[in-house]
């Protein structure tokens, strides 16, 4: 969605506001998952075939590390270390996870500004009945996500402030666009840092939001299941529910036609469009959609 | 030397105590490169070349961390990161670095045991008169120790304890020796934590130290003009002077030969012998005198 975004506006325009409540700590680095990703599907240096971690990437720090029996389950490439062990020596020199990531981005060659959503520990826990509570990793990664959630805290959130420029662009965005991603885990932990939500509150009215489930599914992830676990509808109602108060539109795929008029029931302008992204042709024509520029 | 000792004695009676005032954290990471390099050389997997790190490695973090402006001055390959990864979790997790030490040592397949002159921290700081008081990685690795040496502290040794089993094998062992290191600065902080120069002290007698200078001279490193600098000798008169309290014994090289008198006019019985170790063959044929082992 984003790489369809700075493709139809100026990337000097556009401000990613990024979920770092996946963050954890291993083996002592600061791993950032959704910064990273981000960061290196926007510099066309991902690993297509994951969608995350970098292409060409070799693995010889895993492997070793299979000697001692370490934590190996939350892979980590070679060359993707060196964003851990750089983010992690800045952090220690008293660099906030802002700075850190404006190094980063910018290191890469992005124009865009990417932004965590706060500069403090946010943690996205999860309890699973089998397991207790567990961290997002170890659900994601490490149990695959196959695990049914009976729920989601995000520990630390009432006490995070969002990070410098935030609150900015949220107030000065012409307009404003909720990516098709998981509303729990990835959206939600955004809304929930104090002051965000009232912020798109503010610009409901330019605020579109896409939606991640199609015909009741999540294209990948578990937002579909976690929906129903958590009480919701998995389907675009449901999304649509949970972001009324904030996004005056919801854009939904052609297979979800049938539900547009229980969407605007819901006060919700809703757009019918092609949301299945390929490739950076689908994901442009989606964001001219989205941001309203003529093609 | 200690590829002699494990070769010539049981590794199961052998325990070597390690220097870890050179430890240090950058990126996050735990390095103790005395412990490392130490398990690497007796695994046989020590880059021969360099004498630190691992044979055969790749450097793909580090290159990668150019990117970055990061600090790559200290080098770490990707395997060697592996251990450092490691280490850094399981001290995290509450484990000591004995206990850590223990297990990457029998990770490698190792016999003997490595254990670290203490589990607290110990850090040998240098005053360099251009550069003020910097961390001795920074003095060894950063400045390549070409720089004059003023000063060396060792931060927190008054606080720190013999690791578990330091005494005690002090206390046990048949035979004391005090391999051919620097005086100073890797030899030094082991006797500085409290306790270790005392039990030395009580075992003067089995205790034998060989000599890392050689006319005049330290093979490889600083130890000759850093003796200097800090207005000791730099000769094995000088060496034994150091030692003559903790050990009975000092052997000497063979280019050496005519201090004999020298040193043993300090209460110091010498022996003279080839010290040299191109490779296995000699560290053997020089463990098999200093432990006093017959061919």
């Amino acid at each position: 969605m984003l790489r369809g975004i700075v493709a139809v506006v100026d990337p000097r325009d556009v401000t990613a506001i990024v979920n770092t409540a996946d963050d954890t700590v291993l083996h002592g680095l600061h791993i950032s998952p959704d910064l990273d990703t981000i960061t290196y599907t926007l510099a066309g240096a991902v690993n297509a075939e994951t969608g995350w971690g970098l292409a060409g990437e070799t693995w010889h720090a895993m492997d070793a590390l299979d000697r001692y029996r370490g934590e190996t389950w939350f892979r980590l490439g070679d060359r993707d270390l060196a964003t851990h062990l750089h983010r992690t020596q800045r952090l220690a020199q008293g660099a906030t996870l802002s700075t850190v990531t404006a190094e980063i981005t910018a290191a890469w060659g992005l124009h865009l500004r990417v932004v965590p959503m706060t500069d403090d520990r946010v943690e996205t826990r999860i309890t699973v009945p089998s397991l207790g509570e567990i961290g997002f990793q170890e659900y994601f990664v490490g149990q695959r996500h196959s695990v049914p959630v009976a729920s989601v805290r995000l520990a630390g959130v009432e006490d995070a402030k969002p990070a410098p420029g935030v609150l900015d662009a949220l107030a000065e965005a012409e307009r404003i666009v909720i990516c098709p991603s998981n509303p729990i885990v990835s959206i939600g932990p955004i809304l929930a840092v104090p002051g965000i939500r009232d912020a798109l509150v503010a610009r409901r009215h330019d605020t579109v939001a896409v939606s991640p489930i199609i015909a009741g599914a999540a294209l990948k992830g578990p937002a579909d299941r976690m929906l129903a676990e958590l009480g919701h509808e998995s389907s675009v109602v449901g999304v649509a529910r949970l972001y009324a108060e904030i996004a005056a539109t919801l854009v939904v795929d052609e297979a979800d036609e049938g539900l547009r008029a229980a969407v605007e029931s819901l006060g919700v302008d809703c757009i019918v469009a092609p949301t299945v992204m390929h490739g950076l042709a689908e994901a442009t024509a989606l964001a001219r959609i989205v941001i309203g520029t003529p093609e």
